[in-house]
């Protein structure tokens, strides 16, 4: 496509979608609940289309080499349809934001301001071949009132297309403005930079992948990103940490699902608890098939263990390895945090309740854990249902990404012809 | 300077900063409140020095023969060091925004979960030639943990340098770390580009000035920016205003000053209201100095009205003149509103609440009034004390930036030992 030619259709889905943006914001949310069941139903029916383009999506990325962990991000079968079917009536279930009084107060004046959660406006999601952010993140924009634009990874487009023109029906049935969801209707990559530059048209863009992706659209874009780096999650267990919590704790946090953001990646260890907590650790990391990689006081302790290098302490690996250092005091293991982290998700194993505040208040991490497994970095184990992502910036969404964090709000204020003196 | 020089001094303000924000974050209140309240001591006690300071500014300004509302605006005197001096201990006294909790609650799994507000980190706060912005957004800053780098305009750099020096008299006397506040010790402009790409020392950039200044640094920062916009405000009075009410609200938004940005720029006015409103309300405004531009139908009511054309409904006076145009209905009102207006501050005049109701739901600004003038679009109106300006973006911030908008949130979850199943 030229250059013009991918401009004017950007600008056109631009202009729809704040269009639609602007009737989205104020329908009751008895009919965000129809169209997101509705997509759902249609979904289900429609899971023999949905396969076959997702088929021909495999063959052609298969057919172009791409590793077997992008192939199994892209692949749908019948249980993960169902999966996506079951998200959105999740996310039409959910409280709807919209509307919800969120201060309250009356002026000497007799003003009554109130504080109300409005949508944002139009979203813009930059994914990569996760087909089923096509409908995760589209349903969360719709109940939370906001328009989107959905950019998929071109190997995933027959796919998403598929899951999109459901969206669309679902939305249509409704009674909704059609062009609240909409789908970038080309793989040609020019079309990301135009939509990076269309702040007139999109309110906040939300990129959904790996490091790359993130940090491209963080430096390309003229419009806000609410940005997921890296998930370096720490555990640190303190001197007097509890044995088994200690152990249970750091295999959970690491070993549960590697591939996740809330994965833990470093192990830090008072030195005092080395000898108690850590041969027990090693083990049943190593049994669980985790590569263990230390510094010379780990690697002392197990012949299994393998020397850690200043790279590991920044390496989200999202696998099974795990680098463990061995701190002096808490202190050390906050600067460590704070060096080497990412701001994401750090859990402090300890009986101790002043280190718990001492860490809860120094370490400057959007989610902070005592005694719990860094896993529950979640916006349903948070109970907020459905998430977009996490976001590790500090700005207006900060931690699991849900309808909340895409509301905004206003000012309502009522007088009675008051002037100001 | 050399560009090099500038890059290492501004470094190492950035690396200093995040230093002292670090420390800051955790401080109780009792030590924010000895470090502004002894601020404003010794600047009562500096009065002499300052006035000096100011002195020199406004002569190198006068110099260099800029226009007298610039003088204005740089121009201190013993009344205007007392505001200063009273604006930080009213600062002290605000509640501490740091560490309360704006969420609480229990997971099933027995995890428990609380929204700790905390401070976003450092702040660069880039300004003309106001000198009181330098303790206004320093005060500010401190109080809400925050570490800041401010970058006042050059020709107030005397004026800015002595305050400066005061604030952190004051911070070294509650022991708080110094480079809490820094000022940029150079009037090169080079600095400011620099510290616009420094987003690994700095978290959120506010402008504060006209547009120019804050149209550059949204285009050119790296950081995320709290922007002013216009203020492009509206007053609608609908069919059913009360006459009274629309006339003193009108007048009032208009001229109580002109030169602020919750100032109303443009009147709508219903079909159906003009010939009983409009008469005294024109009348009004040209007995109180104001030029009245209006459609031909306004026109039509008083030969002193002037042509209005398409560029007035988009233009932020700041100056005693007023656009007034006739709408058909409170549709077209609000299509207007959209089309011009810049999301600032509007106010519908009407007695109908039908009419409200849509008005606010329906206008996209940050504050909505009702039988009330634009001009309350102010923090301290709000109840909220001091505000570092008013922003017109819908993310983080939006309305009367306050200590509350200069906090973030991080999640604080305590367990007994929960993994993730």
């Amino acid at each position: 496509m030229s250059t013009e030619n991918i401009v004017n259709l950007m600008q056109d889905l631009g202009r729809n979608a704040r269009k639609a943006a602007s009737d989205l914001a104020c329908v009751p949310d008895a009919k965000k609940v129809v169209a997101l069941s509705s997509a759902a139903t249609f979904i289900r029916q429609g899971c023999g289309k949905i396969l076959l383009a997702n088929q021909q999506d495999i063959e052609a990325a298969k057919a172009n080499g791409v590793a077997s962990a992008f192939i199994d991000r892209l692949f749908l079968d019948k249980a993960r349809v169902e999966d996506i079917a079951q998200g959105l009536e999740a996310v039409a279930s959910l409280p709807d934001p919209v509307g919800e009084v969120i201060g309250d107060w009356h002026r000497p004046n007799g003003l009554h301001i109130r504080r109300v959660r409005v949508p944002l406006g139009v979203i813009g999601v930059i994914y990569e071949s996760r087909p089923n952010v096509t409908t995760d993140a589209g349903g969360l924009c719709i109940k939370s009132g906001n328009a989107v634009i959905l950019r998929g990874g071109t190997e995933s487009y027959n796919s998403s297309a598929v899951l999109a023109e459901y969206l669309v029906q679902g939305i249509k049935e409704a009674g909704l403005p059609t062009s609240s969801v909409q789908l970038v209707p080309t793989r040609d990559r020019a079309a990301v930079g135009e939509m990076l530059s269309m702040a007139e048209h999109i309110d906040v863009i939300i990129p959904r992948g790996g490091r790359s992706l993130t940090e491209r659209v963080t430096r390309d874009s003229r419009i806000p990103v609410f940005k997921h780096l890296d998930g370096i999650c720490h555990v640190y267990i303190d001197s007097s940490a509890d044995l088994k919590k200690a152990v249970d704790i750091t295999i959970n946090a690491k070993l549960r699902r590697t591939g996740i953001c809330g994965a833990a990646e470093t192990l830090l260890v008072h030195k005092d608890t080395i000898e108690t907590v850590l041969p027990e650790i090693i083990e049943g990391l190593i049994t669980g098939g985790c590569e263990v990689r230390g510094d010379t006081v780990v690697q002392s302790l197990d012949a299994r263990v393998r020397p850690a290098t200043e790279k590991d302490w920044e390496t989200e690996y999202l696998a099974p390895i795990i680098s463990i250092r061995t701190v002096e005091n808490l202190d050390q293991a906050i600067f460590h945090i704070g060096r080497y982290g990412s701001d994401h998700t750090e859990s402090i194993v300890t009986e101790d309740e002043a280190a718990v505040d001492e860490f809860f208040g120094r370490v400057d991490s959007g989610i902070l854990l005592h005694n719990a497994s860094t896993q529950f970095a979640d916006g349903g184990e948070f109970g907020m249902g459905a998430e977009i992502g996490i976001s590790t910036g500090k700005l207006h969404a900060r931690g699991p990404v849900g309808v909340e964090q895409l509301t905004t709000y206003k000012y309502l204020v009522r007088g009675q012809g008051q002037v100001r003196p």
